[in-house]
C-alpha cells in the first residue's frame, strides 16, 4: 500500500527532470560568489519579484531568519501574527540569534488588520522595547493556506511604514497565492523590504529558498548568511533544481489547490471530522476529529494516509506535488475507513 | 501647591529616619562580599521569604532579568502574562541579554488559569523554542494591583513543575499581598525558584531590590550580576536603608491601600471618569477617562495631579508613602476640577 | 589558457561518477529524519571517527558552531589558536551566535602547547568568563596544513580535561592528517567531545559537513541546526555526493600531499619568494613574496594562476582534486615568468 | 592590629564629611529623570570631560559595558590590549551581553602601538567580524597604573578613526592620569567617543561611575542602562558622594601616587620581591614574589597587609584614601618580616 503524505508541501522528491537538470548544472564555488546557476538563480528570483537582488540560502527558517538580522538589533521588537512560522517553527531563533523580543498578535486565520497594528506600535520609550519589524506571512500556513488580500496587505503595511517599521515577508509559499489569486508575487513582495522564497515546498525542488530584497539589504545577509553556516560551496546544483521548479512547477500549484478542494469537499460529507470547505485558499486544509487527534495520526498512519496533529483534536493536511487527483480519492476512502471503525 | 504625584510608588523620597540609619550604615566592599549591612539585608529578605540566599541589586529590572538568566539558555520560552513588566517595563532585555523568547498570555487582570498554562507548554520539538520557565507577578503592576490568591498560584505552579518548568515570581510589590491578604510574603516565595522583591517601590527605600532563592542560585546570580554592572561597592549604604524599609514600612502598606479604596470611592461618584473601585485590591487604581488620557494626564499636571496614561483613554494611580488620607481629598477635589472644566 | 586554482580546495568541481551518484540517491525529507542517504552518510561517518552520532549540515561553519552551542553558554570563554578558523572565518559567529568570548593564544604553526593551555584555564572568579572549552584544528589551515602529532593533541586535551574543559576538534582537513600520518582520524576525534569533518574541502563533495559526538549531543545538535537554518529537506542528494567522497577520495589525498611538496620544491629554487619546503605537511603551503603579495596576486592572476594573499607579503596556495601533477608543473612555469617580469 | 588594605583602591570607606554630604542630597526619581543632585552630577562630570552629556550609572564595568553595546552589534570586534579590564573583569559581558568578539593585542605595560592597530583592523570581508571599535584603558590597571602619553594616545586614536572605528577610553582611573601629569582628563576624553570614569576607586566615592560622550550617545546609553537594570530611584544620594569625590578628592591622588613610589622603594631594598620603582606612575603597584604569589597573600594577610595576586608569583598592591604615609610605613614593615620568616 502506498503511503499518501499529507504532512507537509516539504516531503515531495525531485522528479527525474528536475535530476537531471541538477545532474547536468554548472558549478562554481558560490561562497567566492563563482557558481554561475546560483547566480542565475539569484537573479532569475529577483526580477520576479521585482527586487533588485536575491540570496540562496539551505531553508525557509535561514531565509526568515536573515531578515531578521537584517533588520533589527538586539531589544529590537518584530510585530507578528501569533502563528507566524518566525516564533512557532525556527526554534527560538528570532530571540536566540538576535535578541529580538516578538510581540504575537492573534490574527484571523493568521491575517492582521491596520488597527491592530497601529495599536501594537510602541512610541519612544526607554522601558519598552523597540518597535521595529512588521513580519508578514502569505499564505498563512497556520491559518490554513490563508492568502493575503493585496489591499489588506497594503493597508496594514502603511501602517507599519507610517511607524518607522521595516516590513518583511515570509513567502514560502507566495507562489500558492499568486496561483490562487492571480496577483503576481511580486505585488506583495514590493510593499515589503525583504521577502523570502522557499523552493522546497509546493515548488518541490529538495533544498532551499532565496532572499529578495535591495541590493544593500542582500549584501549585508551574505555576512548574516556566513555567520549561520549557510555559506555552501558548489551550490549550483540545488539551485539547478530550483530554478527548475521556478519554470515548471508554479503554474501547477493550481492543481494542489483543486486537490485539496476536492478533499474538503470530500470529507465535508464524513462524520467525525469538520472541515470548512470554503475556507480553502490554497494547498492546505485544517480539519477538526471527534476523536483525539493523536488517534486518528496513528490510526491512519496505518491505513497508509500521514498527516500532522496540530492540536488537541485538530490536524492538517498539505496537498503537493506528489499527491494525484486519483491519491485524493484512495485517501478519502481510506479516511472514511478509519473514521468508521 | 504641592503636587500629588500617583506616577508610581518609586517617586517616594527616604524619611528623615532612613536618612539616619543611611547615615550611620557600617560598609565594606559588597564586590568582595564585605559589606556587613548588604549581608545582614540579604541574609534578613532570604529568612523573611523562607528561601536559603538573597541578592541585593540596583533595581527590580536587574533582579528579574537575573532570574531570567539563572533558568534559561537563548531560545528557551519564558511563559508569562502579556501584561508582566518583565515583558512590558524592561527594555526588552528577556530577548536581548538571554536570547529568551517570551510566551505572553493574556490575563484576566494579570492572572492566568492552570489550563492555559498548561495549553502552553510545548513538547519535545525542536522546531519551536523549549518551553523553560514560568514567570508570575504578585501583585501585578497592569493588571491592577491584583493578588494572586495563593491557591490558583499553587495550582498554576502545579502545572508548571509537572510539565519541568522552573518559576519565577516577580514580587516587587509582594508584601502589598501580604499586607492587603495577612499571608506572608513567604507563602508564595517558597513555591517558586526565585523571588524578587523591592525596596524602592512602596517600600520607601530609595534604591534597591533582591534576588532570593537557593545558596546554589544566588551564588550563580553573583556571577550574573557582575556581568550585567550590578556589582556595587560600598553598598550598604543603600542596604541600610532597605533595612529600615522592611522594619518599618511594611504594615503601613495597608494605609497606601485605604487610600487606594478612599480614592477609588471619591472617583466612583465623578462623572467622567469609570472606576471599578471593587476591584481594588492594594495600592494601584487603573481609570478610564472619556477624554483622552494625554488631555487628562497634562489637564491635571497643571493642577498639580501627577499620574501615568496606560492606553487611549486609560491611566494609572499609585498611592504610597509619600501620599496621605489629606492628600487624597485634595487631589479628588482637583480632579473633579479638571473633569469639569 | 586553463585557470589553475591555488586559492582553496573547497572549489573542486564534482566528479562524473560522483555527480551520478547524486543522481540515482534515494532522497526524504532529512527534517523528519526520513532520508535514507543522509542518515546513511551520518552513520558512516560516526564509525569512521568511532564516536556514535553523526549530523549532516551545509557548511564547516556551521558544523563547528554547532559545537561551540552545543558546549557553551554566554559568557564562557573557547580557548583556541589566534589563528583558527572558528575565529578568524566565521564571520565572528563565535561571539554573535552564542555569546562566548574568545581566548586567542598565539601557537606556533597553529599548534598549541600544554604549558599554554593550562596557564590559559581560570579558576572560579566572578569578575572573569568561564573557560569552557578547548578548540583544536587538524589539520591547522592557517598554520600551513600542520598536523597535529597525536601524542602533544593528547597532552594539550589531558590539560583541558583535568580543568574539566569540553574539548571540539575542528577537523575539516582530519582526513589530511590521516592520510599524512596514517594515523586514523579516530584517534584524534576519540579524544575530542565533537569532532567536525567537512566534505567539501579535499574530498571534493559540492556541498556539506558533519559533526560527531555522542548519541546525546548530537540529538542537541539537531536542535542547534534547525535553530541556525541548517535543516535541509532532500539532503540526500548532498550526502550521496559526499558519501561517494568518503568512499573514493579519501587514500587519494596523498597525491595532494605529493603535488604539494612538488610545488614548494619548485618554488624554493626561484627568487622572490620565500617557501619552507620542511614544512609542507600535508596540502597547504605558505610563501612569502619579496613583492607585495597583492601585486603578485593579481600578476598571477592575469597568468592563469589563481591563489589568495595572507598578509602583505605572504599568501597560500592549497592543492586539491582538480590540479594534476603536470598542472603544478605548468604553475611553476607560470609563477616563474611572473617573478621574472 | 589594624589591617592595611592593598587590595584595591575601591575598598575605601565613605569619608564623615562624605557621608554629610549624601545625608542631605536632595533626591527624586532618576528614571523619570528628576532627581536634580544626578542631574548635576551628570552636567558636572561631562563638563569635566569636555562633552556634551554624561549617565550616572551603579559600575565601572556598567560605564564601559554601555559603550560596548553604543558602538557595535552582534559579530562586531572590540580591538583591545589583552589585559583591558573589559575583557578580563567584566565576567565575560563584551561577549554576553552584546555578540561582540573580543580581538586582544599584547601591550607593553598595557599600552598599544599605532602599528599594532593599524595591522589588527580588518577589511570588508564577510568571512571575519566586522573591525568597530577601539578600547583603550588609562590609567591601565593590569599593565601597573600605567599612563597613555597624550601624544601616544592621539597617534593611536588617529588609526582608529582611519579605519572608520568609534574609541572608548575606559578612564575609571583618568583623574589619576590628569594628576600624575597635569594634563587634564578631558584631552584624553575629547579623542575618544565615550569615556567612561569611577567614582568608587581613587575619588573614594562608595559608588558608582559615569559614562560620557555626545547627547546622542548618551540618550541611548540611558535606554541600554534601562535594559541592563541600572536605573536606580533616588540615586541622588549615591551622585552626592560622587560630586564630593569630584569637588575634594581629585588633587589628593598625588598622595596616592607619593605613598606608592614610597612604598615602591621601600620594597626594592628587601629581598624576596622585586619591584620596579621606576614604573610607577600612579597608585598601583606590580610585585615579583621569589615565593608562590598565594603562599605570600596569606602570610601578609596574618599580619594585616592585604593584596591580591595576580599570577604565580606576582601580586598588585593599590594605595588610596584610606591608606596614609604611616600606613606604607608600617605595611613595608609588615612585608619585611613576611620575606624574612
Amino acid at each position: 500500500m502506498k503511503p499518501i503524505d499529507f504532512r507537509s508541501d516539504t516531503v515531495t522528491k525531485p522528479t527525474p527532470a528536475m535530476r537531471r537538470a541538477m545532474a547536468e548544472a554548472e558549478v562554481g564555488d558560490d561562497v567566492y560568489g563563482e557558481d554561475p546557476t546560483v547566480n542565475r538563480l539569484e537573479q532569475r528570483v529577483a526580477e520576479r519579484l521585482g527586487l533588485e537582488a536575491a540570496l540562496f540560502v539551505p531553508s525557509g527558517t535561514q531565509s526568515n531568519q536573515l531578515a531578521m538580522g537584517l533588520h533589527c538589533r538586539p531589544a529590537d521588537e518584530v510585530i507578528t501574527e501569533a502563528g507566524s512560522h518566525i516564533v512557532q517553527y525556527e526554534g527560538g531563533a528570532v530571540s536566540a540569534l538576535w535578541g529580538i523580543q516578538p510581540l504575537m498578535l492573534p490574527g484571523e486565520r493568521g491575517l492582521l488588520t491596520p488597527a491592530q497594528v497601529a495599536e501594537a506600535v510602541r512610541g519612544e520609550n526607554i522601558h519598552a522595547p523597540r518597535s521595529r519589524l512588521l513580519s508578514l506571512e502569505n499564505t498563512h500556513n497556520k491559518g490554513g493556506g490563508t492568502v493575503w488580500p493585496l489591499e489588506r496587505f497594503r493597508a496594514v503595511v502603511e501602517v507599519a511604514r507610517k511607524a518607522g517599521l521595516a516590513v518583511h515577508l515570509d513567502g514560502a509559499r507566495l507562489f500558492n497565492a499568486e496561483v490562487a489569486t492571480g496577483t503576481p508575487a511580486s505585488a506583495w513582495a514590493k510593499l515589503a523590504d525583504t521577502t523570502s522564497v522557499c523552493f522546497s515546498k509546493g515548488l518541490g525542488a529538495p533544498v532551499g529558498s532565496a532572499l529578495v530584497g535591495s541590493a544593500a539589504l542582500i549584501r549585508e545577509a551574505r555576512r548574516l548568511r556566513k555567520r549561520l553556516g549557510g555559506g555552501m560551496r558548489q551550490a549550483g546544483l540545488l539551485a539547478a533544481a530550483a530554478l527548475y521548479a521556478l519554470e515548471h512547477h508554479v503554474e501547477r500549484l493550481a492543481e494542489d489547490h483543486a486537490h485539496t478542494r476536492r478533499l474538503a469537499a470530500g470529507l465535508a460529507e464524513l462524520s467525525g471530522v469538520k472541515v470548512e470547505p470554503s475556507q480553502v485558499e490554497t494547498n492546505i486544509l485544517l480539519v477538526e476529529f471527534t476523536r483525539p487527534a493523536s488517534e486518528m495520526v496513528s490510526r491512519l498512519a496505518s491505513l497508509g494516509v500521514l498527516l500532522n496533529a496540530t492540536g488537541a483534536h485538530t490536524a492538517r493536511l498539505v496537498c503537493h506535488l506528489d499527491i494525484s487527483a486519483a491519491d485524493i480519492d484512495e485517501a478519502l476512502s481510506r479516511i472514511r475507513r478509519a473514521l468508521e471503525s
